[in-house]
């Protein structure tokens, strides 16, 4: 079947993301620096965070919250109140950072607009992806976004009826293989993988994909020719 | 023309829910009452989460971040860590609250699914109102939730868009007059208007609607004869 309808992730895949929240990491863990190492913080955030996620789910709000109680057990609940409000100034200048595209995006989307309809298939708070698309100038390229709680197979089964569409007419592209490639694969779907250079720990996995369905680009300029070869 | 699609606003018009929320707002007064009184307390919070309303949008996790900040602003920066610990726990108690439906309200959904496309109309955080939508064990009659980071009209705009419908054909029920009714009659739809008992002071508005298409009802029974009548 023909590819109907083009799915993009946006962090690190349309814009640069995770490079700001690694940032806002590192003044967290200097900012904590008398109560233990560096990587002993970064490894007890990351327990929090996780612990968190089905409760608060994905997004800079959640990161915030996850942070300000991360902060106050490393410091035996010592930390000062200036402390919190420093972390909560990180979170706020993470929410009005500006979108820096990635090299070659645009052109993509131009070519690929007249022939397929394009979706933006992203995790994250509502208001904070929506007001990341505006600030893109990207918008008039999609078709709608669609902000997922989630991104397993049966998340993606929900957007494909949504959409009223067959599998095999969803091409998804993403830096994530667990979460925008593997579920897309599994239902019937076709997945590009376009690696970003850091992924968040929580969505590395570990595994080789050999699917005839999985294309892997370098970068965005080799997509159109990765979908015209179908 | 004949109504096609009836949008159901969540909070407070199928369930409960600020009364949840004052009650956490009451238990946070009594937690800083050695810095203020009660309602110098709350008039700053509610100062503080609407100045983050922009950057935040609607929900428990932007109410949870602006009460650690009033009380980090109210206490003069004097909190203990502890205190904070607990504004947390009010958070993420608040996250999984039962969900307890208005009198009613099932009766009319089965009474209008087969007529009707039904939809959720709701703002706060995407997982949250997903999860609670769930919980409520009434998503077998709603087609779709939609969750908006605002509700003005231009956020009803894109709804009607994405519906595929005229306004004409839509009819919204909730209880805010700002938030669920008059941008819908604006825009040339019908509004049935469910006040709740109590009502968040930022969605509180002071006006008498004198309009063609607006209805009110005081139970939940009465809305099928308000649809029925036309």
């Amino acid at each position: 079947m023909k590819i109907k309808v083009i799915a993009f992730d946006a962090d690190d895949t349309l814009w640069h993301n995770e490079l700001y929240f690694q940032e806002v990491e590192k003044r967290f863990c200097e900012l904590l620096e008398e109560y233990n190492p560096q990587h002993t913080i970064s490894r007890e955030l990351l327990q929090i965070e996780i612990q968190n996620l089905g409760l608060y789910g994905y997004g800079v709000k959640g990161f915030m919250l996850s942070m300000i109680e991360a902060a106050i057990q490393i410091s035996n609940h010592q930390l000062p109140a200036q402390a919190i409000v420093k972390i909560i100034d990180f979170g706020k200048e993470l929410l009005e950072k500006p979108i820096v595209l990635l090299d070659g995006v645009e052109d993509v989307l131009a070519a690929l607009k007249p022939n397929y309809k394009l979706v933006v298939a992203t995790k994250g708070d509502l208001l904070d992806q929506e007001r990341k698309l505006e600030k893109s100038r990207l918008s008039h390229y999609f078709h709608h976004i669609e902000i997922m709680s989630e991104k397993k197979e049966n998340d993606y089964r929900k957007l494909l009826k949504h959409l009223d569409i067959h599998p095999s007419e969803f091409l998804m592209i993403g830096n994530s293989l667990k979460s925008d490639i593997l579920p897309v694969l599994n239902l019937g779907g076709v997945g590009i993988h376009l690696p970003y250079h850091v992924t968040w720990a929580h969505e590395t996995i570990d595994v080789k994909i050999d699917h005839p369905n999985f294309k892997k680009a370098e970068k965005w300029n080799q997509v159109i020719d990765l979908i015209q070869k179908g």
